[in-house]
């Protein structure tokens, strides 16, 4: 058999040496081999440089969004395959689950957050507006440019599937190219994904490679605009930040490694509440699914020291029940560890365990198993250990990576945060209780040492998503032994990927650039109404000045008397007078900004089709009675969408008094018609 | 003389020893002699952790702002004292000013951020609200709290004040404790800034400590809370970021390193146009300040190759005015470099750029000075470089740290961003040009290599605070040579020093920890009104129901002829009907709001006292003729202003149909007064 091949240089790569053999982890088969023997790496990185980077770049964000829908909808077509092969890597449906679709769900959250939360642009301009000067001809504001290099992504065994694509997704989406490079053990099923996104042809050349084996001397080859993002051991992502190049070039380096996760049961959750149940149920869970490997499972369960005995009798019964054996036979609840190294691994850090406390459930030597063969697979028992003395360190430090958690006891909220934090930096913490200031002292608590924390009771467990997923739209990653990265977290982690620059200048530059109208541009006022443009027509900075319209006592109180807004301030003068800062009667604010609406609008229909919004809308100043107003509206951002006859655009708008006081700043939101939509060419 | 005094675990240590000499630039005297023998470093990290981190923990970010403020209004009494001890470190007064003012701006900037622009309150709540449950049981959100260790701050020479005062501020405004390590050569000018702060009284104890000397075995101390902030050159960062206990804990680490900064004249900037000689005055400007020894000096000076002539001529006329010496004196334009040795360093380094190119202004061994030794002081001429072989790679790579740049030409907009790119990463750049095209490829092209762009022309140049100036709201750092850190940037700069944690839970729990009312939350419909009740007496999730009211065509057909926003939408049901969202005439957006605020409203005076603003309005679903409307609105976020006798607050305001559907949701802002302002207690 020859060894699976890598993806690289825009071409697949057969190594021509043997390779390594790779074994299935139920039968303990070779199930194929590895081996990146040939591959010229610095050639893969440049080929992502000068390819993979600039085509992105020719795409907007909404663009590379729906690249990256299209993509998870191709691969959900080839799930059943893909869990056929998941199976061999040990883990039941359920836990395949997990993996295919949890990563094909993580294309499909960016390709969302894409469209929702980034421009339909190739810049993201990141914050408001910096004044730096009093005349204000001098500001800033801050723009994310996509690294020019390749994200490396160097991915764990447990998850071949999820773990490339939630690396990839936001990486993509930020406009960078990915280097994928699995760890050798589950590589066949990362091979696999790989080979049905190449066959897709969705994605542009160069925007995802795939290394399958060995790095080599990829990390000699890479560059200041490099990015490296790595999951796995943390003494592995020690050699990693250290490399000479990767240190000496401030190479991005983002490590997310395993932690000794805990969850905490609230002193509230006796026996018989749904929270005790609860808590027991997901301990269970976390220690099975996928037969523990996973580096958010729950490694650590810290319990009241009174219901100590309770948690360890009713979560020994619950993994009495858990079936063991070949993860393709539906009976199966646990399959196998990866590989027999993996059992060998947790059985030696079961042994220090075993010396820092004693077992309540299992035992780490022998297993039942169904429908398989408890030597060959990578089978081990769950193993549940409990640790009352708090002078050992072992169950803060040790991680035995496989179905085995160690109980821990407390006895004050206070100790609870402070076992916590033992674990020196962890993935995700859970807190399971009903009592709102328990929960709320323990995560403040206990987040300075977490990447996330959930707070598990009867009111959300039916739809909670559980302590092990982490979630494309959360952080991902954690402080200290866990690694001290971050992953995902919706545009954060796009953000990741990307470079903020300050940019400072003229204001009409900062317009030039952002692509944005800017406070103190010039606001362009044509013959035609910028309302009667459609949105290929509309240019930033289009404007409309309408006004001026008196507003009357009168005009006040008719629309308190309209509406019911009697607000003293608008119809009582020696009240309005007594209110710091108004100093008599005013308009209401409503009233202004519908006098505005009503001074700017173009009424015929047109191309704009809504007002779907107003945002950061703020009364700066009072209208008295007499006063008059002004309103000037500036098109700001025009947002074209991808799959849509029409598009978003924000408008600056600014309520002026007679005197030049502004006295209402806000943007409108409007969603105008594309003319190619409008009006149909000819073909 | 005994060694500069350090201040530690919360008093000051005077070294048993000698110390090593510190010399005054200008006369090469001794000024004060420096050692950190025995210092417990560990025990001052403690401290810091045990003492500094929980009193600020007691601190809202609020009433940390207003001790930066009260710190930076005590400091600016000190000024003239701190001016006369910098012109010792051979800067003149203008450049003191820099270090001095800039420092005291950095903690005014922040207080006021602060302020501004973060809650009342211990947690910072980052983002939205992120569904991730169907039936809303479910959500996230993320929240930062300050990392429980100290923020160790490792500073340059060249800016002895603003350099500990732009790292200290972020810290301390983000909850985080101090511990301020200068550079040697200019550290007494440190020590007088922290015993002045100390001798204030104004920080609370353990929040800042001061290491006056060799670092020790600080680093062997630092747990995974810590954090390291250094400012300095490239290879004491490689040194400090692989040292094992901060790359093995992954303990944060920022680095801001010199990198080669580029200008680059626009092709428009023929000589006699402003911009052309905007660039010559600020590339003189650069070069001289602080005698050239800012890490964001101009080092590179990327001009048309037809104009390289016209500018080395210009840039020597000007540079032949500058007078160096003694930087107290008036006349003197250029002081001295910090040391003898430094200005060996730099000789050295013209050495490398002189086999690259040839020099056109100065003269590296020889500089007439006014009023001073010119060997006894660390005196250098400005020198200018012209390097036209694109071959070289010195010019990019030898950054000489004094009075140097170097000219190099370019024939287009590609070459000039390519130029600037050979940097590898650089603080700052600039763009000099009237150009708006111009500048937005060089800004686009060149961002993914810089942390600041700063686009100069005649609209901008007499409000611009230049290339050299980091900016407090603006973010300091840059990619690859420049240590590939990010500082200051406003919020940016305090999220630095928090760890960010996903949050998961219900809605009510999320309601608790945040102290955000979050949307599932139980809305608490009391016998008093809201807007009844005072700052103090208000609650998260207290809620007011009013309605409904009907909506009748009569309603909309008055509106639009009151307000004059006659749309189609609102009035000719055929059209109405042809718009693709409404399907038949609709209420006016601003009609829904009115009316809303009409049933809300408590019209009596009373603790609400104005509403300023309203954010995030959408309108959901349309109102039609003969709807009803119902309006639930609950108090969200509670901000108390500390000065003052009233505070912020947001309600969450949603206007639901008779049939429940959700037609505008919108958070309304309000000023409310508290009890105590309002009701003077009698004492």
């Amino acid at each position: 058999m020859a060894p699976l091949p890598s993806y690289v240089s825009g071409a697949w790569h057969i190594p021509p040496d043997e390779g390594a053999p790779l074994t299935d982890a139920v039968t303990g088969e070779e199930i194929g081999r590895i081996s990146t023997a040939g591959i010229d790496m610095g050639a893969a990185l440049a080929h992502g440089r000068l390819v993979g980077g600039p085509a992105l770049g020719e795409l907007t964000f909404h663009q590379r969004a729906v690249l990256l829908k299209a993509l998870a909808l191709h691969l959900r077509e080839h799930r059943e395959e893909l869990y056929a092969l998941s199976a061999r890597t040990g883990a039941t449906l359920a836990d395949s689950r997990i993996d295919v679709d949890g990563g094909i769900g993580v294309l499909l959250s960016y390709a969302s957050k894409g469209k929702r939360e980034l421009p339909n642009d190739t810049v993201l301009v990141d914050g408001d507006v910096e004044p730096l000067s009093k005349g204000g001809t001098f500001s800033g504001r801050h723009i994310c440019s996509p690294l020019q290099g390749v994200a490396v992504q160097i991915n764990a065994f447990n998850f071949p599937m999820w773990g490339p694509l939630e690396k990839f997704a936001p990486a993509f989406l930020a406009g960078m190219p990915s280097l994928v490079k699995p760890a050798s053990q589950t590589a066949y099923l990362t091979a696999r994904l790989v080979e049905l996104i190449v066959a897709s042809g969705i994605l542009p050349a160069g925007t995802l490679q795939f290394v399958c084996g060995d790095a080599g001397d990829l990390l000699d080859h890479l560059t200041e605009q490099d990015l490296v993002a790595f999951t796995g051991s943390a003494s592995t992502a020690l050699r990693l930040r250290t490399h000479p190049v990767v240190a000496g070039r401030s190479v991005r380096f983002n490590a997310e490694a395993d932690s000794l996760n805990c969850a905490i049961l609230g002193p509230d959750a006796r026996p018989g509440t749904a929270e005790f149940d609860l808590f027991v149920k997901q301990l269970v869970t976390e220690m099975t699914v996928k037969a523990g490997q996973k580096c958010t499972a729950i490694r650590r369960a810290i319990v009241p020291a009174d219901l100590v005995d309770d948690v360890a009798q009713a979560a020994g019964e619950r993994l009495a029940r858990v079936t063991v054996g070949n993860p393709s036979n539906p009976d199966v609840r646990m399959g196998a560890l990866a590989t027999l190294e993996q059992r060998e691994e947790v059985r030696r850090s079961l042994k220090a365990l075993t010396d820092a406390g004693r077992i309540v459930f299992g035992d780490p030597e022998r297993v039942e198993v169904l429908d398989a063969d408890a030597e060959r697979g990578a089978f081990l028992s769950p193993v549940l250990l409990r640790a009352d003395d708090h002078g050992r360190a072992e169950p803060h430090e040790v991680e035995a990576f496989g179905p085995v958690a160690t109980l821990l006891p407390y006895s004050s909220t206070r100790e609870a945060v402070a076992l916590a934090a033992r674990g020196r930096g962890s993935l995700v913490g859970s807190v399971v209780t009903a009592d709102p200031g328990f929960a709320r002292q323990v995560v403040i608590g206990a987040a300075p040492w977490h990447g996330r924390l959930l707070v598990l009771n009867e009111e959300d467990a039916k739809e909670s998503t559980g302590h092990g997923s982490p979630l494309p739209t959360l952080v991902h990653g954690g402080p200290g032994r866990a690694g001290g990265g971050e992953e995902m977290g919706g545009v954060r982690g796009v953000m990741h990927h990307m470079q903020r620059t300050a940019v400072q200048g003229s204001p009409s530059m900062l317009t030039a650039i952002t692509g944005r109208w800017t406070q103190g541009s010039p606001r362009a006022r044509g013959d035609v109404h910028p309302f009667r443009k459609h949105l290929e027509d509309l240019r930033i900075g289009d404007t409309v000045v309408a006004g001026p319209r008196p507003v009357t006592l009168a005009d006040i109180e008719h629309f308190a008397d309209f509406t019911g807004d009697t607000f003293y301030a608008h119809m009582d003068e020696e009240a309005a007078r007594a209110n710091p800062f108004f100093g008599g009667r005013v308009a209401h604010g409503y009233l202004v900004v519908s006098f505005a609406a009503g001074l700017f609008v173009s009424p015929e229909p047109g191309p704009v089709l809504a007002n779907y919004g107003l945002e950061n809308l703020r009364f700066l100043a009072p209208t008295f009675p007499g006063d008059e107003l002004t309103v000037a509206l500036t098109a700001k951002q025009i947002t074209p969408r991808e799959n849509a006859d029409y598009g978003e655009v924000r408008w600056d708008t600014e309520v002026t008094r007679q005197d030049g006081e502004v006295v209402a700043k806000y943007d409108v939101l409007t969603l105008v018609a594309k003319r190619e939509a409008a009006e149909p060419k000819e073909v």
